[in-house]
């Protein structure tokens, strides 16, 4: 019988940026966690949608729509095909859900390895 | 532009226990918060897996596998076709992932009606 999943505890891992590390999985879905800090590049996911949740800390997801600022217990999907990025000023720790294998910026050639923790 | 989704505020709308509120969706998904207190009634989801987040309280994940122990920020995701019920002792505030359309009971029958708050 698989532990419950501690966020925070997970957080404590790692200490890099912007590479998304696994936590558990969801019906083909890799449900993760990320430390934000500054702005990752412009990018969208053609085929699916991009889910944020802040943990803590506070981020704002630019997008081609506007913007959205996020702090702790709020989320934002950003849909298919929109051109977005997030941004932190401060480092801030987020939880992510996207299918398996999505590459995070878009882009197989530039996207992080993710792994399990 | 849509809003952020504040899971808290969102809570502050309603009451009842067991019945789950839309907030956002992704791919296809319900992203819902709910209130849990006393005991589900053993159910399974034949084919979908099924995401607990803890916000607030306590609950735990009896499953025919054995239980699992969730406090806030911890997340357990309950495999397809495994039996299971959830139990809060007292109020609990959770944040839930299932397929738009799936009954939260595992039967359209005996289903709570999901509404968007």
């Amino acid at each position: 019988m698989p532990d419950a999943v501690n966020l925070k505890q997970k957080l404590t891992l790692f200490s890099e940026h912007w590479s998304p590390k696994i936590v558990s999985a969801y019906n083909g879905n890799d449900v993760m966690v990320v430390k934000f800090q500054g702005a990752f590049p412009w990018h969208k996911h053609e085929s699916t949608d991009d889910f944020f949740l802040v943990i803590e800390g506070h981020i704002r997801l630019e997008t081609e729509q506007g913007n959205v600022e996020l702090g702790p217990g709020e989320l934002y999907v950003v849909p298919r095909g929109v051109l977005h990025r997030p941004v932190a000023e401060q480092e801030a720790q987020v939880l992510l859900i996207e299918p398996k294998g999505e590459p995070n910026s878009g882009d197989p050639a530039t996207a992080a390895t993710k792994v399990w923790i």
